[in-house]
């Protein structure tokens, strides 16, 4: 018996075009994460979690170890409308689905607008976890190059008047982080910004903008699309991740009732009783501006940290944007394969990730590198950065 | 803007089939819920599981809390294992994929075995969450009749037989709980099950076995349908949500590697790190038979308490299937409607699950309702079926 015999045909062709497996080496255990975008162990805060559950446990007993048990849950929408209308978007009870982190905020918009013939625009480079949901359902993208501006709003204007002249199918939906960017740690601009609204309804397509970062700036966090979003095109994608702690899996989507109702539908059971009524019961003891206050200034620190490592040790024709926020930065090393800079990064005791995993043409993405500054201390970000420069080095002669 | 121009055609085709919010009054507070199919509060170990969180956290700090940090995920797939082994099914850590519940398995079991053409074969009737997930890839199915001894295996063979004479699609697999049915509460005979793999390579479709309720027999569990699968056709799904708590969500597929490694891959990031790992440590602390047993001799007294009041209460004409494991009773009431019944018994007091939900016809279900005994007390219970009693006699009076 073949198995793929029974996989359904658009099944096939994902993977076909992506088959599972082809990612990054395994990290050895001593290495220097520089690779990992997971928050800082000491901004987790595991004690007052292991409270909050206590607690929780005390007060509601099973309730939230059964399906939807526990009033805390819809306390956490509360909690969340609260976080959004302090990013300066207004929504209602009915226009928000809490979801099991960014991940299926963006697989549950994809199963509901894409199928194979639908086109898909995003920016490049990107999120490779978002690219790889997006080919699970089709295998038509456009591609729009970042700068240090973000989306570059020109290019695209270019590729959608030509794909309207041409009469070729425009895109259901352009997928941007506009806001200190995974991986190249970049903010659009504010008229960019408009710009995108402005073509979004010109060409009559939806925006699913990812705002991971959004509320991590080391100064002060720009507005979302979704703020200005006046005909309901954006779909607001947030997370908890990155504030509190990706295990417990807790994001959303922020749109009108029509679209929520309909992601609402094919989400059905997929939620985490017990991990939602655990996120509703820490955050009713902590004053949020107060944590996301504390993890400005750390992260802006080690950002500082981590930039001034790269001057201090890496070679002349390296270049990198330098991020307002965020978690990350994007490094271009002329001449330098950084899939095989990897290997000996690796054994020097440092990682990263390869920049090709983060565009949709691997080729694109050959000589740049994304170095995260949110796991690794500051000690290890700067010997993590040295070992960086001896490879890179070693690569150079 | 129109929101729905925006979805996928078989999104657009599921909606119109099966449009959201069509579904189960709200249940008052006060009521009796016989509805529930949740594990009786006293089931549930909050106090182990805070316990387990407190260790987990101690031992581990932040790395629970991150993406898949925690060491204990490994674990908890040997754990599963072992649950398995016990169940008679060996399988190797490829041929398993830890899922969040059996929700999400059958989600993606759905997701890379179906399109728009395929036929799925489900008993009649079967678990509505199931159905409804279904319904979200395909509108075509085979519907066969379950009775005492579960699937009635000849009448699957005879429209097995009559498709492939007319050269009309054969399942690409069928649907069954075989040990406890949701919502019937029958096991299907040995013979039986024999019979459906037979069928299985006869015909050359799959089996997605659910063995959500297969551990809580009264007397002794069948083997599943996956311990004598010889050629790699049977999915099995199982789930701790009904031996340990729902709120957790831990369920999983066994099945080939080749079945394993593309499910894994369109399931992502969506895992429960911080669920997975508590889980884990809970397991590491319990002797899990004498927890089963524990189970098995609550829900069997519990189930005994139910059925005789069924026998006190309930009018001659009114029977029903006598479990020998689970957490459900189908009962039958000829000449009634029991949509409308349930309205009465709200307003007694009480809730059931009318049939109706059960089917692909809901008409074949109005004369059937489900009762759990799972969640009430045994007090409760007996309170319960007598105002269900009274419920009744009000409608056939």
């Amino acid at each position: 018996m073949k198995v793929e015999s029974f996989f359904s045909e658009n099944i096939k062709a994902a993977l076909k075009n992506d088959p599972p497996g082809e990612w990054m080496p395994s990290i050895p255990d001593k290495c220097i994460r520089l690779s990992s975008g997971f928050p800082a162990p000491a901004l987790v805060p595991s004690e007052q979690l292991k409270a909050a559950v206590a607690k929780l446990l005390e007060e509601e007993q099973d309730l939230p170890l059964h399906y939807l048990g526990s009033p805390r849950i819809e306390k956490l929408k509360q909690q969340i409308q609260v976080r959004m209308a302090d990013r300066g978007i207004s929504i209602s009870k009915d226009e928000l689905l809490i979801t099991s982190g960014a991940c299926q905020a963006i697989d549950l918009i994809a199963r509901i607008l894409l199928n194979d013939e639908a086109v898909v625009a995003v920016e490049s480079p990107t999120y490779m976890e978002a690219l790889e949901i997006f080919k699970n359902y089709t295998q038509h993208f456009i591609s729009i190059p970042v700068d240090e501006h973000g989306l570059q709003t020109d290019l695209l204007e270019e590729v959608l008047s030509e794909r309207k002249r041409l009469g070729l199918t425009l895109p259901r939906f352009l997928y941007t982080i506009p806001t200190f960017q995974n991986p190249t740690g970049t903010t659009m601009a504010a008229e960019r910004r408009q710009r995108v609204l402005e073509l979004a309804a010109k060409y009559n397509f939806l925006i699913l903008e990812d705002d991971a970062y959004g509320e991590l700036s080391f100064n002060h966090s720009p507005q979302p699309l979704k703020a200005n979003d006046k005909d309901g095109r954006v779909l607001h994608v947030g997370s908890l991740s990155k504030v509190i702690a990706p295990g417990l899996r807790v994001g959303w989507i922020a749109g009108t009732n029509g679209f929520i109702s309909a992601l609402a539908w094919f989400k059905k059971d997929l939620d985490h009783p017990f991990a939602q009524a655990t996120m509703a019961t820490f955050m009713e003891d902590i004053i949020f501006e107060e944590r996301i206050n504390l993890l400005r200034d750390r992260y802006r620190s080690k950002c500082a940290v981590l930039i001034s490592a790269l001057e201090q040790f890496l070679p002349e024709s390296v270049s990198w944007y330098v991020p307002n926020g965020g978690y990350f930065v994007w490094v271009n090393l002329p001449g330098v394969d950084t899939a095989q800079l990897l290997t000996h990064a690796l054994s020097e005791g440092v990682s990263f990730i390869p920049g090709k995993y983060f565009f949709l043409d691997q080729n694109d993405g050959i000589e740049f590198l994304r170095l995260s500054f949110s796991y690794a201390d500051e000690k290890d970000i700067v010997e993590g950065v040295k070992k960086l420069g001896k490879a890179v080095n070693s690569i150079l002669k």
